[in-house]
């Protein structure tokens, strides 16, 4: 071993791309990970005394809590939470965001999955909630908890984002805030349910009916058209978040579930489902959800959340306090499928090296990427692209912008454009180890 | 549509195994699903007119509550909680079993994790905490958890499970207890954190070293000893559960875990580990946790958590409340990698039919398994049965308790058999559709 360690400092890692980026092999064996960690100063003795750091915390010397029924993080952790924007409930919408900056992995814990509610948080009793499936049906029916637990059911980890997450970046200039605040509006979770194929089945399906409409029990009864297509395909009635009862700002006690198109389709509350010939022009996709494009045109409909990704650390908040190995890593997904690669640049965009992807890769899931990096000190920026199964690839901000436009193109209000951004994000680092937002 | 129905109700849907398995293609397009639905009261009209059964609840009129920064589940849920069996905090050990009964999915929230600890919760200061690695290494090293962060970190979706899970099967009679009670001290998670072979590769091992000895921070300081061949091949430091921090039941700030071994292994508040050459024989491995056998003579040590399921829906508590359409539905898991083929009976044993496995199945986790049946209102004896990939399957009752005793062989206290229970569990339904723990 210390010929090897002697080996290490005489060699440069390798590298994959510029300003740093170095190939997971890099790491193997050649003991260049020292990132930080201290001497026991015990020297290297083979003694195995006792070392001296492991003076007895307070912990060490006192029997603990009582183990409570339903356990929540340690009191230490309380600033890793959502952040609300409309704590004082005023009658408007309101939001809270995932502090993607703080968590590691692919799920989200439920205490802090984004939500959007547009009228409060319901308390909805489930003993009296009920999804009715009716409109161009040969039976329609209505179903109930009890019943619906008879169904079989599926489980399956996914993502759902609003469609306006990551909205702020259509401002003309970049906005100095962390990726909490520009793209915490998405959340990856197991959902178990009942696929709403298995209750059409139920109800049977006239062939006339080419669209539904599913509605919410909550008070602004938010509905959105949806094709019976994505219907049949892969729609759920999820009734389970990461194994217990979804929470109330995920739709409690059910919601629709579409997995990979835009959040506020996945109907929470979901009370009604109605099957209709043509879509229905809601107040909230006809207003709300339209994506208005420069030339004053807009899409109609624009379901699908396309691929994206984002640098979650190093991230603006989180500072690289001295030069050295750091891992960036970051979540990636698509709502056509799997995530198939994801690049990572240190120098904004004129090299790039491969990330790793954390297995397993699932479809319409967030996909953790990781790249090891040795910073120098001197200033990097650092950006991440996906490449979905399709071949569909991440667009730059430059290109993106010139089809969506942005806060200033045209400089009208009800024209900002703010729905399905999603380009590349670009963190610069200085040469104090700070991280802000920039465009490059 | 109208022919389906019909063709469906003078049809008897495929079975594959006695007392009413069904084949899951008898599912798919026969409408033979009706699990109680109720029809609307609008007949089968095509009108789509509103539906009557969707009179307004309370909170579909007015505004909800405020969005709360980390979000609990719905009041509604209260009774969804681990059972607690020192709720007085009493100088001695606690557990906290997980609900499997009523939940769903593969990821057990982590609210409901169980946990073991021996001294109460600990309360630490992740700011003071520390992990020393020491002993026969080159390099002594100390981590905190800055400086882990900046390692290569890996997340996998995994099991931990107490060695004392399910004992009360060792009883000679069947234990009337539910599904929590007697299985509840398993749960999985995304863990997430640096791998301990990395550190390891820093501190650099001293040929002689073939077990190190793990120590935890809370007051019991519990220690245990584990083969290095084990920290080289897929140990963790986990800093992360399901995404966030871990939970201080859990081991926050970091536990030591070792996929697919007994949880106390997986030795909590992690703060040393030193490499040694022989085993320690410590406190919890020489006392509490080796297993006796019925000849009086012990396994020196039991490592493995072998292959193991059991039927979660229907068990104990949740009642059939009339005949038809179910689905039977539980968890599988095994210390040696991935579940390959569960098997499922509905007559105690006397016939089998093979459940469906949900994606993904990954090596050491939690994998769902599924069984469509119809329940004639007749007695029934529901098992589930396992095999992993490495083709064990898990034991009958009658053959386990041949090699590894019950509570009254022999009749010591002191020769208790206790730990590594993973024989077939046995619900009995009777003709009011209650369930019991039954031995069959």
């Amino acid at each position: 071993m210390a010929n090897k360690r002697t080996k290490a400092k005489s060699q440069e890692p390798e590298t994959i791309a510029g300003n740093g980026l170095l190939h997971r092999r890099a790491l193997l064996g050649n003991g260049i990970l020292l990132a930080g960690a201290a001497a026991t100063g015990m020297g290297a003795s083979l003694t195995g005394a006792v070392a001296e750091p492991l003076a007895d915390g307070p912990w060490s010397m006192k029997f603990g809590a009582v183990i409570p029924s339903y356990q929540t993080p340690s009191r230490f952790e309380k600033d890793v939470v959502r952040t609300v924007d409309n704590p004082d409930n005023l009658p408007q919408n309101g939001r809270a965001r995932t502090p993607h900056h703080l968590l590691k992995g692919i799920i989200t814990p439920n205490g802090l999955h984004f939500t959007i509610c547009h009228a409060g948080v319901p308390d909805i009793d489930p003993a009296q909630h009920k999804l009715v499936i009716h409109g161009l049906v040969k039976r329609p029916l209505v179903f109930t908890l009890d019943t619906l637990a008879r169904y079989p059911m599926t489980s399956r980890i996914g993502f759902v984002e609003c469609g306006g997450n990551s909205a702020p970046l259509f401002s003309n200039e970049p906005l100095q805030e962390n990726v909490q605040a520009l793209h915490g509006l998405a959340s990856c979770s197991e959902w178990t349910g009942v696929m709403l194929s298995t209750l059409l089945e139920e109800t049977g399906i006239d062939p006339k009916a080419k669209w539904m409409i599913a509605e919410g029990a909550d008070a602004p009864r938010l509905s959105r058209s949806v094709p019976v297509a994505k219907a049949l395909d892969d729609a759920m009635i999820a009734m389970y978040q990461n194994g217990e009862r979804i929470q109330p700002g995920q739709g409690y006690p059910m919601r629709l579930w579409l997995p990979g198109y835009e959040g506020n389709m996945n109907v929470k509350y979901l009370r009604r489902i109605k099957l209709v010939e043509e879509p229905a022009m809601t107040y909230y996709e006809s207003r709300t959800y339209s994506q208005i494009l420069p030339d004053g045109k807009a899409y109609r409909f624009y379901f699908l959340q396309e691929v994206k990704s984002y640098i979650t650390d190093p991230s603006p908040g989180l500072t690289l306090n001295e030069p050295g190995y750091y891992e960036i890593t970051g979540i990636a997904y698509s709502g056509t499928g799997r995530i198939m690669k994801v690049m990572v640049s240190a120098d904004a965009g004129q090299s790039w090296g491969e990330a790793a992807l954390q297995q397993p890769i699932l479809p319409k899931a967030f996909t953790r990427f990781r790249m090891p990096w040795r910073w120098n000190g001197q200033p990097a920026v650092l950006q991440s692209r996906a490449w979905d199964e399709s071949g569909t690839v991440q667009p730059t901000r430059a290109d993106f912008v010139k089809v969506r436009g942005q806060t200033t193109t045209p400089p009208s209000v009800l024209a900002f454009p703010s729905q399905h951004f999603n380009a590349i994000t670009s963190w610069a680092v200085n040469n104090k180890g700070e991280v802000r937002h920039v465009y490059a």
